[in-house]
């Protein structure tokens, strides 16, 4: 497939990684219906793990099997599909080079809650090597007391994945007893939690659709004497965009709390409008019957593409 | 020995995973009475350890000798035989090559006892090579405040195991400060440790045999929003199975608290109608003379083999 | 470029190290404006990892690019750029050569704000090699209760650094419990924090403008009764200096809280006359227009080479 | 010295170790008086680091002397003498070849004293090689909080003993919150404590000599259900050396509190009578003037040899 | 240089070290004034870093030049000079050779005070070797809570130099919790770090000059019992000597707190009747005048060598 201009404009903001690694983000940027738009739509399924298998997979059965998913992701068009060790290795072989597969390299329970959480390490480059990932994938949770050995931890997998030429997905996730439960999605707080994973070597970052609140006094004090606009959702995103080297590393997001699909779609426009690259779909997607979920995925693909308002 | 249908088959399941470990899993599946059936049962002998030597082999004292156990697993047909790395040292050379051999890589004992317990690491994959082993296991707690480590030793071990060709048995038994004691056994907390074992790259796993105790909160109302059949021993066991990739991983149980032998096969034969893959039977077959026990996994091989009812 | 006699005077007091980190340390001192004087302003940008990225760069939007400050330094005439690595990777391409880059190799955030602050390791040799920078930068806390695993990991990563040729830059910025408020700024605190940082190996300490407080009972007892010149601030430069084996290691300073242009310049007048070798000079200088800064920047360089007042 | 077919035996008995290991081994049971029969009496002397050098010398200043100890294990009969890694350094030079050797490789003082102790891991295994060592000596303390970090830590070094034809030895004492003052010598706790030490690889184990006492209400349960025989001094050892793999591991034993020589050697007759392997005798041997501690550890051999009543 | 009677029946009692270690310890012994004496005067500035530069420097300011250290020790005729690695570093070149050196490996500031004190790591075996240096010295606090760490800390890194031939040199400091004030000082807690430090594998040991105090229980009952002579300085001093190995290792001393020269000189008299092989002196010579120092240490070593009282 012939790389866009898009891609390659992409491409350029990344003038320290190697040739391997611009392969593996070019193969990201390239995969399924939005390849080559400069936007992505990525299938992640850690849910299984994050929150276990009963409240993740009854609700739509035919996902307890790993390769669902990669099924789900590959028929809906998806840019990508990123999961933990073991899904991932239950499908590698089956699937292998048919869509750009993202292991996600460190995973939490709830079978114990910390105020402060941190994640278990799951995963390796060498692990992603040979299950032929373009990338891995991993959480940071800025807020929480244990936030810099993570930060630590994920530099050190970083310079290992590049040295293998792989792409780094960062998900960064404000929590822990820095914040308020509403500074979680806070707009100071989602810029600031962007930031952080692009300083830290991310070549993508996810984060959370912000609200307009504004956690920190000292961030307020600034936002409100440079009336920065984070009034609506798509300002938001920009601003967002924006704290992540000025819109040159791919920052792209999971939904907040929803409704109805209608809402869903609403918050894709204004990812679409705000600049931001794309969305990270997991739940809403996999855990409806999977007709309905192409259809759903199809309609936010539309959304990014133009094909659809 | 030719390798059945349904050992490839259940090999097919893995992969991921290279030749040489393919070859030891074929190993466990093809050995002893249930050899070729996709069955198992394994003689686990760590409770010298766990419990203390006088628990453990007072009500058979021949069990105070290593070699009783190889003996006994091998007399009985079992498919495996699992021990800590003294139990192993002390017979691997009389016995080379006549039953597999699962090299216990942590353990724990109750000479102190923690809310959020922990076990030491006291075997390595190349004592596990040393010693002829197809397999090494590994205790996971999830519910402990320390899980997280553990996942995270989990998967060294289990990386370094691939490579060398071996395979990885998990026992996953939720403990600690994040469960009350009836959620250790709970439906839902045993189906999600069941699955974070297969996330954390497990071929086998062991897990309790659950109540139908619901834990969680959150997995209570999906469980019971989505009407999740787990009233019997059989659809709980079904329900563990599809928590660990819809049957594409190897599961099997060890009894709950139980009153006499006719409870025990009526477990069995619950494991077998749900789909479960086998037993793993310590205490109830090393404390009683070997004629008895020699008797009693017997029946229990029947009931999985069908020759029983 | 020839290098000047003061030039090589400097690099007389580092006796032990190789001649690459002489050639490193000599392109710091010779590159930009103060080229060869022995003085040297460097623009340092991790407010964006520090602070968060809206309180960093809403006063002056151009600078969310990481390539501003790269354009920003090198017009400027400094001597130096210094931020975080997701900084340098986004730039370090485009002007490679143009300017002498430090890797900042740790960084903190405030989304969770400890008593006795540490933090993450977020850059590596290696990084700093493969950016084509002349030093990498750590900073220490000297007064917290994690002060001693900070010296510990800095004189690893110097070691490190010094085998490769780098330059080694210290933030020696007291902090924690084990002081006052008042005391992170104190003349003895300050004197002490950049002998620690020369002890440890530190090639260029940079440390902030102190105040005429004494912090420590013992010290105060010594400086009284020696009568060490504290009461103005060139003199309290000239006690740091000292206190950095006679002069003989390269101390810079960043200003203290400041209400004006006038007042910074007034600080530099006495960096400049207590034989101070210079200042870092962050956000007063990329959180205004750049015109205004390169003016600010340029009166600061003519304090010190003696253009100006 | 030809091996004694009682020696052969045991080396039978540890079917997993190299050709390496069990000629140290062999060494160990062919030295001294007691060689070839089975049995052993060594010197330890770690009690300058675990009480002091004038607690433990100043009874016989001889002692003083690392030298001391070297020529009186060698006068006496010792089957080895065992020192931490000061001690040996001082004298292996003098005395290569005259005596086996063993490295205390983990210490402790009681300068600072801890509810859960632990140890100071003070020699390593290339110590022992280049001090020319048959083997290390470690110590761990079940019952302490920080028991299973010293497990974890003693299978390491095993390890790497075992690949350096070394044999272990390990030190299994009883201590800390886990238990009872009473329970540290406890029957069960000692049984337990020695299959503790067998299951982590030890060649050799040595524990205190058990009163009746029983610890743990679950083990004081079977022991009275299955009237495991532990009334008498022989009976205790005989379950001790029954707890370790049925006898198939060497056991040996320090001494109880103990009042006089008298009762010293009806110790010793117990363990003879009871199966024990051998004694470990410390501050009873070096504390007395030298002809004192010859002629008394003489009798103690002869009631092994049988050349005592 | 010819090595003395005396240096060849120290260097003899060191069986295990290396021809390598034994050339650097035969440098210590022969350089100096006391040169092939037996008896040593090194001189440490580590107070810069452990009190900090004002406290340590400011009485004398010629003391802030690194290289004023090396002079002194120099002129003086000291055996050795010892100090952290920023100082050596900023002299090692231009003395190279003159005089042997000590890089003092870990070191400790009182910007934060801690109940039980632990040193940070600030140097290594190979800076010693790159800075020319004869000896590590490493400093370990008996009676910390951390002491343990410390000692496997030690052991590591004199494990590192002997292989790398250099010599190890051992600050023994009752610190911690675990001690009274008093205690810190007293002379079976000397005695005691003394020995830990020799049973560590120290070469030299420093220690401070005890008191008559007796600070614990089970060790008071038996100096008392065994009538320990400890009533005088110079008995204290040979206890301590006794202590380690029995003399047959190198006990240096530093004062105690002391009010006048003379009381300097009569503590070295005492050092010297007692069997002690010499001081260690910091702050009573680089405090004052050069040439008041050249005198003050010129009457200590002739108090060692003889030529004065």
């Amino acid at each position: 497939m012939a790389t866009t201009d898009r891609v390659r404009e992409i491409l350029g903001w990344y003038g320290s990684d190697s040739p391997g690694t611009l392969t593996n983000l070019s193969r990201l940027l390239s995969a399924g219906t939005l390849g080559g738009t400069g936007r992505m739509v990525i299938l992640p399924v850690d849910q299984g793990f994050e929150h276990g298998p009963g409240r993740s997979f009854a609700p739509n059965p035919p996902g307890y099997d790993p390769r669902y998913h990669f099924q789900l992701a590959l028929e809906a068009g998806c840019s990508a599909y990123a999961a933990p060790l073991g899904f991932l290795e239950a499908g590698a072989r089956e699937f292998a080079g048919q869509i750009p597969l993202i292991l996600k390299v460190n995973n939490h329970d709830v079978l114990y809650e910390e105020k402060d959480p941190i994640q278990a390490t799951t995963g390796s480059v060498k692990d992603a090597l040979r299950l032929g990932c373009v990338a891995i994938g991993y959480t940071i949770y800025p807020g929480s007391a244990h936030r810099l050995d993570m930060y630590t931890k994920l530099r050190e997998l970083a310079e290992e994945a590049k040295q293998a030429g792989l792409v780094v997905v960062v998900w960064s996730y404000p929590r822990g007893s820095g914040l308020s439960k509403e500074g979680e999605t806070a707009i100071d707080v989602t810029a600031y939690a962007a930031h952080i994973a692009a300083q830290l070597g991310a070549h993508v970052i996810k984060v959370k659709l912000p609200s307009g609140h504004l956690e920190q006094a000292a961030a307020r004090k600034v936002y409100e004497a440079q009336a920065v606009p984070v009034a609506t959702p798509a300002e938001r995103v920009r601003h967002v965009v924006q704290s992540a080297f000025d819109g040159r590393r791919i920052v792209i997001f999971s939904g907040g709390p929803t409704a109805s699909d209608a809402q869903v779609f609403d918050e894709v426009r204004a990812i679409r409008d705000g600049g931001g690259f794309g969305s990270i779909i997991g739940r809403n997607s996999f855990q409806r019957k999977k007709p309905d979920a192409l259809k759903f995925l199809g309609t936010i693909m539309g959304i990014y593409a133009g094909t659809q308002k």
